[in-house]
């Protein structure tokens, strides 16, 4: 078993000030794991944040390369963790023991990706306009630019990536890896695997001499509103639900000095079946989506909530398949009771509603969740209702037949924003609506073609975002190396000596960056 | 005399559906203009929102070449504004002939540096990263992103730039560039000129066949609230107080649908002069630093308020000289009766406090404003009362000198955000006191050395922004090239067909635009 105090991480120390303690549990039977877990004081909120405020100016400093080697000494430390670590955290999550693995592997993989980003220096967005010093009427004054990080990163993990949007996740890495100190608030779903990382990523800033601070982590209920408003705190990335996601953003906005919240919230992520495809693959289409909704009990953001098609007979016998498809699927165990609570109660919802049928999916009893399918008339995408809208969190989808391609239109630009939209077309099917990708480019993300949404590639292309509210603010990511755009902020000398100018900007161009010089790209000394 | 009508500018058509008039006034006397602007009703306010998101889709999709031709067709258009055209805005305004001459040149250079940037293409970001098809354990798909203009923006113009923060100025450029439609709201201060300039911009748009709705402008007061309330409007750009900033703000983050302000506010500008720079030349900074306080009746973002020193004979006799410049320049004329009355307010403010002594300046009278030198002791600072915290917008300034390096450290830390800070000093100097600027890079957008803050470059390497409250945002640049990523959004696609694909993301490159291909920035056709 390993060694787990439930103290919190301020400063490179542990700190237990508190009386409150908290416990995870046990996400198949309910039952509380043998640890406690220090509920941060007031007192250690302040304290951590200050922490990671003294570690800013030397983290931020540090040589591209440094943060690199920090990042992927994180990347060994996880990878090193024993089979012990994996149980512990399906014991938390019940999620598989294969997805933990996997799920660990694109952990490491984020930092290292971050640790590339970080050597390749795109992500200084280095620019230089030299001085023109005969220019008429005026002088020009030699100037240069690039992006440091804006400060301490206040980051909520996920329930449902207790690894790879949690303690040494996407947010974690980007926010490292911008040169921004982290304080992270562990998800009270997954406590104890939280401690086994961040006793890993310790570990690694010690050994690549990180300045204390460099990552701090909290424990309790409540302490996060304490952290979004704390001055030190300079940003926020956070992976959950509307609700919670948009308290912070009102939080953050509130504050004497508002500040940037990286919200990612709420999708249904609409897939659309075109005729030509139907025809030609249905039954193979029904068995694949069928699978992508189930897949990880329907635990993703971008779990496919929505099948949208045209009316027709390949659309109804689709529609069956999909049923059929999806009454064959076993129950599976969520992540815990209250998640599972959510589900039933979004199900409920959705079987209450007078105008949406129930097509599969064995009555919602049990510890477990049920695969479901419903349908709903198209109007109700059409004319907003709310239920359509939000995302039952679980393995359930919801099947919608439009009249006609007025109709299809319409419903389409009733959908709020999206992560994502899928399109599902023979090439035929593709020419014929060429009209739809503008329109879904205008709701989400990212657009797949013939792919299914479950699967989020950590790569340079990817954005995990999308409009409101499926993010708090479209220009982000919080997956792929543009994620860590949002944690950067630029600064512009002028006429700096150059022995002063960060090494980014310096005219021997020591870290062989591509810069903008006087408006062309170049790797050149100047 | 311009043709003058006073109508809004809603979707290519002119709209006076309102009976509330407005008229602007001859600076110099406070003499009402001979115009009349019609305040637009909410549903104007409503139609120049919607005009906006009707032009967007097909604005958005113009090839980037396409909104360059438009951009250049402004320029050619303000440059070929008539003589009458200059009188009129230093009628409504004040500021020189020649100002106004040289800001045109600014405004229509803003444009061609923007026709650049989308002839470049860098600002598309342009990431692919190519399938895997046999990667193990799983296979990676084709995955391409680039980023696209959020949608239709709303401009609020400054009262101090009447061009190149106005109705043509920065914002509405990078809006445009990005391929977002702009509403833009006149400033009470020069509507006839906001009228004449909006004239222009919409011959170079009907001459470069851009959408109806490209660009739209709104005259009256209280018609910004609807404005940035409008669920159409996706992101705001405002150049002005502080207050009315956080304003904007505030009501931008309380939508059912949060989007983000771009709000340049307020900044004292620090000066920190140095003492073998004293020493050697402190007669020459008294010169010019007089010179850059009084420059446009001291009416610059960056306008330098603040004076630092530490104490010692040359600093006094530094101070001296300064109070001798200052006390030797003439008043001038404010860009209006509620400037010079904010100003007026200002300096009593000042004059008013028990820690802060008046070094020079004639009485505040009259309808011009006079240059003041104020003296405030450091506590004031260290302990942050908000006099020296505000900007005192005009020809007015504040020395404060401190006992020794910690007493400035602390002051320094004292600091809220600002849009630039300057370091005067001998290059020991420079060398003895490297810690400072670290110390101010956390404060600042910009940091000059042996330079004055007025002046600000429009450039690709310009940063005219920084923390809070100098903007309400410090990821953003106003000023300069960097300024179009505030209203860009990054789009992912997922094993997109070839012919589908925007053409910056297509194998081919028909955009001939440097990529980031697997890692690598490519020009290569794929």
């Amino acid at each position: 078993m390993p060694d787990i105090i439930g103290h919190n991480y301020i400063g490179g120390a542990r700190s237990a000030a508190g009386t409150v303690t908290l416990q995870s549990h046990e996400a198949s039977c309910g039952e509380a794991l043998p640890y406690r877990f220090h509920q941060a004081t007031p007192e250690e909120v302040d304290a951590a944040a200050r922490a990671a405020q003294q570690a800013y100016p030397a983290l931020r400093s540090l040589a591209p390369a440094r943060r690199a080697e920090f990042l992927e000494a994180i990347a060994a430390q996880l990878d090193a963790l024993g089979d012990d670590f994996i149980q512990l955290v399906t014991r938390e999550t019940a999620l598989p023991n294969a997805r933990i693995l996997g799920e660990r592997g694109r952990t490491s993989g984020q930092m290292r990706l971050f640790a590339q980003v970080l050597r390749r220096g795109d992500y200084l967005g280095a620019r230089i306009d030299r001085a023109q010093a005969d220019r008429q009427p005026l002088p020009r004054a030699d100037l240069r630019q690039y992006r440091l990080g804006v400060g301490p990163v206040a980051v909520f993990g996920a329930s449902n990536f207790p690894l790879a949007f949690s303690t040494a996740g996407g947010d974690t890495a980007a926010a490292l890896a911008a040169g921004c100190p982290v304080v992270f608030k562990a998800h009270s779903g997954h406590m104890a695997s939280a401690e086994v990382v961040a006793d890993a990523i310790i570990r690694a800033a010690e050994q690549t001499g990180m300045p204390k601070g460099v990552f701090n982590m909290i424990y309790g209920a409540g302490v996060g509103e304490a952290l979004v408003k704390h001055p030190a705190i300079q940003a926020v990335g956070f992976t959950g639900s509307l609700k919670g996601g948009r308290a912070l953003c009102d939080m953050a906005a509130a504050r004497p000095q508002p500040i940037p919240v990286f919200a990612e919230m709420s999708s249904i992520n609409p897939v659309l079946v075109l005729p030509q495809a139907l025809a030609k693959r249905g039954e193979q289409i029904a068995r694949e989506l069928a699978t992508s909704v189930v897949l990880g009990c329907g635990q993703f953001c971008t779990n496919p909530g929505l099948v949208i098609g045209l009316r027709s007979p390949a659309f109804s016998a689709f529609s069956e398949q999909l049923a059929g498809q999806l009454a064959e699927q076993a129950a599976q165990t969520m992540l815990n009771a209250g998640t599972l609570a959510s589900y039933t109660k979004g199900v409920q919802a959705l079987l209450a509603h007078p105008r949406i049928i129930h097509l599969a999916g064995r009555a919602q009893q049990g510890n477990q969740a049920h695969p479901q399918l419903f349908k709903a008339h198209a109007d109700l995408l059409i004319d907003g209702d709310p239920l359509l809208q939000e995302e039952v969190f679980g393995p359930a989808t919801v099947l919608v037949e439009v009249a006609d391609v007025g109709e299809l239109h319409q419903a389409l630009n009733g959908l709020h924003g999206q992560l994502t939209a899928t399109l599902i077309g023979e090439a035929t099917d593709l020419q014929v609506h060429a009209e739809l990708l503008p329109l879904l480019e205008q709701k989400v993300g990212r657009v797949l073609f013939n792919g299914y949404p479950t699967g989020v590639e950590v790569c340079d292309a990817m954005v995990h975002g999308g409009p409101y509210p499926a993010t708090s603010d479209a220009r982000g990511t919080s997956v792929g190396s543009l994620a860590i755009d949002r944690f950067l902020r630029p600064v512009c000398y002028q006429n700096c000596p150059d022995a002063l100018l960060p090494e980014a900007l310096q005219n021997a161009n020591p870290l062989g960056i591509a810069r903008l010089v006087d408006g062309q790209s170049s790797r050149a000394a100047l």
